[in-house]
Parts: structure tokens; C-alpha cells; sequence
């Protein structure tokens, strides 16, 4: 038995259009309707039969839905909460697929008469963005964590969380400000720092733009891939998650000053030291299955 | 016409095994001889056949080579090459792997009385180290940067660089410090701030270690990869070429600063300018062939 019969997707890039393929693939029967603020965007779902429907306005779209889910940067959630709130079924579940928990949740309670809202963050992604550069598999063996507020409504937890199973995603609850916490440091700290280090190279004046491309592969191209992420995105991520993401940003810095001085005074005990206690981390991502066993990520040699 | 008939590879780790394999896959008529410091190693590349012959000792590597390269932890260079000086031919040229140049140069020039000296750096390597984790096509569309001092023999100078092509390399030529300054940026730095992010995650009180790893895959995994190499191997290149890495470390604590206060007063242009910059950088550097097109390194999904 589906939780749900008729699903309502807005915001059409990476992760709306990867889950419109992901229910088109694993759940056939359900009925999808999509809605993307952008013409060029929705004209792109029709030619590519995304959905089964392409509304033409945020209203339109949720009109019968039994589950809306909110695709859009962290800092349009609100606004775009409130543009459909007088169309929405009292009925409907409403969710979302934001990085940060805490504001999302402040301001879809703040734009929606509804009491069962079901604040989901899958984590899986990719670098690229758009209708079409999403994936039925996309969420398969990542988490999706749900941050509903304690009096929401257990069964649309269920529902929500069967949902997210269905598409291959494994699914755990905690408090939104928990979550912005935890992601803090596993997602939005790593992409800061990949969009600083990749803003770092490409200042210099002595290393031309042209050497750091070219000698890349030395470690600087990993940094690259997640520093090709949505700008609006990852802006609004980081407005939204300040607290914590400063947080996270200042024991980096710490961190990251003490091994400055080691390297300064030729402290090569402290150095091996760390260096050999981070290669368990990496066995562990491993064998949890959160990323690929094989060398370099998998790229092809 | 092969440049070199007799090749002796001291070091046979991930690098000295994969030149091994390329050799016997791109020049099966040239003879290779390994060394190793570690008993075990030997066995190992004994066990499966990795060169044509494996010597007890570094001398007796290379009585009869043309070429010899070094494929050892950068701290190491200078004392191997003490330890096989009396035994090497006078016309024999002198290579090596590592990743920081002067301090190479240095070392070779002083413990050996060659003047066929021809460093090498091939920019490439996996995460992962010893004699089983080498493959052939390691080096195959990535550069190998020669440092070769000024008054170097050129035709030595040739002959190293027709060898790093047939294993598929492209191949430069610049002086040593200009070498480690692009290299402290392309992946000295790149590792520090992996190893150091790493490190941070690890230690933290309110996240356990566990949601570190279960929550990877928003970004922090990628940072695993190059966070889980050689211990021994970084920590001599940090030694090594310390004045580089703290330079560049200096510029890039400097533009982390700035993107921090951009986030602590909220300027989401400051923020959005930056990662609209970024994605570009990565875009040419999959149009220069060094990196995978597919999304997310073609990690499977």
C-alpha cells in the first residue's frame, strides 16, 4: 500500500527532478504533478516527460496533491510556502528537501495553515543542476533525515519516511537543530571550504590559472567538484545555517593553525600523528557503504 | 628506439609499482630491477611477479641500470641515494617521484656524484599505498613536471621525458621552485585541508563520530579520500617544502576569514560571487582532460 497517490514536486532542478524519476521508477502508479517558477524549466520537463503534469503556477499544482514536496533554495522555502498556502488540501502532508532544518521548519509553520509538515533532508547529491541532470538512483543507500517538530502527527512521519525508503533511501528523525548541527560539519563546512580553496588558486599571481588546472590531479580537482555546486543554494545554505556553520568554521581554523605551527617549527611527529588517525574515517565511510570501495572515487584510468 | 634498456626503481610502493606495471605493459623489452627497504615489500613484489628481478640491496639494484629512479617518502631520497652511490654506473641518470623538487635536487646533488640528475614529478597517485596497489595506466593523460638544473645533460633531459610518455604521461619542464610553489597550491595545500577537516570531525562533542560517517556523502566524504594517504609520504612533503605551503596556507586562511564575516553579517553577494567564480574553474579542468565528465567522479549510484 503507497503512502501516497498523487505527489506534488516544486522546484524541478537536481534533486525535484531526480525525485520525480526515482517515484516514476519505484512507485509507477503514484501520479506526479510538477511546478518550476521557471517557464524555461518547466517547458524543460514537459519535452523531457518528467511529470505527469506541469502546472503552471505553485497553486495549480498542489490543488489535490496528498504530499507536497518543496525543491527550491533554502531561502525561497517561505515564499513559496506562502504563494500556494490558500490552494493546499487541509488534508496534504507538506515537506521539503532543504540542507538546513532549523529555518526551513520556522518558516513553512510560519507560511502554512497545515499541522502536518514533514521537514526532510536527503543527503545525496550532485555537482550538476537542472531538470535534467537528475537520476532515479540518486538517493539510493544515502540518508534522508526527517526533523518533524515533536507534536507532528506520527503517522505522516511513517508516511513520509515509507516514502523515502521506497526510493532506496534509509531514513532516521532527529531535532531540526540537531541536524543543522551534524550537517554543519559533514556538508556545509567541507563545501565552504572547497569554494574557498578553489577561490584561492585561482587569485594567484605567481601560479597562473592555466598551472593549476593543469596540475590538478595532485589533490586540487576533488575540491573542485563540490565547488561546482548551486551558487543560490549554497548561499542560502550558509544565511540560513549561520550559527552552526561558524561554529564548525572556527574549530577548523583552530585546528588548522595548530598544524601551521607544526609545519613551522618541522614538527613532524605531530603530523604523522593526524595523518595516520585519518585513514580510519575513510575505512569506515567505506564499509558503511557510503561511498565507493574502489581507488580515486572510481574515476576511470 | 627505447631510451633506456635497464631500469632500476627503488621504492615499490603505489608509484615504483605502477611504473613497474607500465613498463612491462608500454616497453616489455626493457629489464626491470626493483629494491625495496622492507623485507615484506620484497616478498610481495617477488610473490607476484612485479619486476624481473628483485635485489637484497639498494647497491646491488643498480649496478647495471640506465636509468634509476627513485620512488621513496621525500625524507628518504637523500640517504638512499648515499646508500647506492658507490654502486651506480658514472653514466647512469638519476630520477625520482617525489613530490617537492628543491629539496630533492638538494639531496641528490650532494650525496651523489652524477651530473645526469633528472627530477620527476608525475602528478598523479590514488589514496591508496604498497607494492599491490600500483597499476599500469596510473600516469595515462596526467603530467610528469621534470626539474632538471640548468647546466643538466639535455639529451638526459629527453630521454627521461620520452620514458614518462610512453607510460602515457604529458610531459613539462620547470625549475624546482617554481615547481613546489605550484604544487604547494595544486596539492600540498588541498591535502593539509583535508587531513585538518578530517581531523576536526573526528573530535567534536556534540556529533558523534558515527553521524560524521552515516552523513558523509553531503561533501565530507570527499574529503576522506585524500585524507586517507600516506602518512609517512605527507609528512616529509610538508617538511619539505614548508615555506611554499605556508605561504599558500597564509593566502587561504586569509580568504576563509573573509568568507566568515561574510556569513556572520549575511552578505549573500559577497557569497554568491564567490561560488559563481568556482564552477568555472572546474569546467576547464574536465576540458583539459583532468578529470571524469560524469557526475560525482562517476561514482556508482
Amino acid at each position: 500500500m503507497l503512502p501516497f497517490a498523487r505527489i506534488t514536486i516544486v522546484g524541478l532542478g537536481l534533486i525535484g527532478s531526480s525525485l520525480a524519476r526515482g517515484i516514476r521508477t519505484f512507485t509507477p502508479t503514484v501520479r506526479i504533478t510538477g511546478y518550476d517558477a521557471s517557464a524555461e524549466v518547466r517547458e524543460t520537463a514537459r519535452r523531457i516527460d518528467l511529470c505527469d503534469d506541469v502546472a503552471d503556477s505553485a497553486g495549480a499544482a498542489v490543488t489535490d496533491a496528498d504530499l507536497v514536496i518543496l525543491c527550491v533554495p533554502v531561502g525561497m522555502m517561505g515564499p513559496v510556502a506562502a504563494e500556494l498556502a490558500d490552494d493546499l488540501p487541509a488534508e496534504a502532508i507538506v515537506s521539503d528537501v532543504g540542507s538546513c532544518k532549523a529555518s526551513i521548519l520556522a518558516a513553512l509553520r510560519g507560511a502554512l495553515p497545515q499541522q502536518r509538515i514533514v521537514p526532510a533532508h536527503p543527503v545525496a547529491g550532485t555537482e550538476n543542476s537542472g531538470p535534467e541532470a537528475g537520476f532515479a538512483t540518486l538517493f539510493r543507500d544515502r540518508w534522508c533525515i526527517l526533523t518533524p517538530e515533536a507534536d507532528c502527527d506520527p503517522l505522516a512521519v511513517e508516511q513520509v519516511g515509507d516514502f523515502w525508503r521506497r526510493l532506496g533511501a534509509q531514513v532516521e528523525v532527529m531535532e531540526a537543530a540537531h541536524h543543522d548541527l551534524v550537517l554543519a560539519v559533514t556538508s556545509h563546512l567541507p563545501h565552504l571550504i572547497a569554494y574557498t580553496i578553489v577561490g584561492t588558486a585561482s587569485d594567484l599571481e605567481d601560479v597562473t590559472r592555466s598551472e593549476v588546472i593543469k596540475y590538478s590531479a595532485g589533490g586540487f580537482r576533488d575540491f573542485t567538484r563540490i565547488a561546482a555546486s548551486d551558487p543560490t543554494m549554497w548561499r542560502d545554505v550558509f544565511l540560513a545555517n549561520k550559527d552552526a556553520v561558524l561554529e564548525m568554521l572556527q574549530r577548523f581554523s583552530e585546528d588548522l593553525s595548530s598544524l601551521q605551527r607544526a609545519i613551522r617549527w618541522g614538527d613532524g611527529d605531530a603530523l604523522f600523528d593526524l595523518f595516520s588517525r585519518t585513514r580510519a574515517v575513510r575505512r569506515s565511510i567505506i564499509e558503511q557503504g557510503q561511498d565507493d570501495a574502489k581507488p580515486d572515487f572510481g574515476r576511470s584510468h
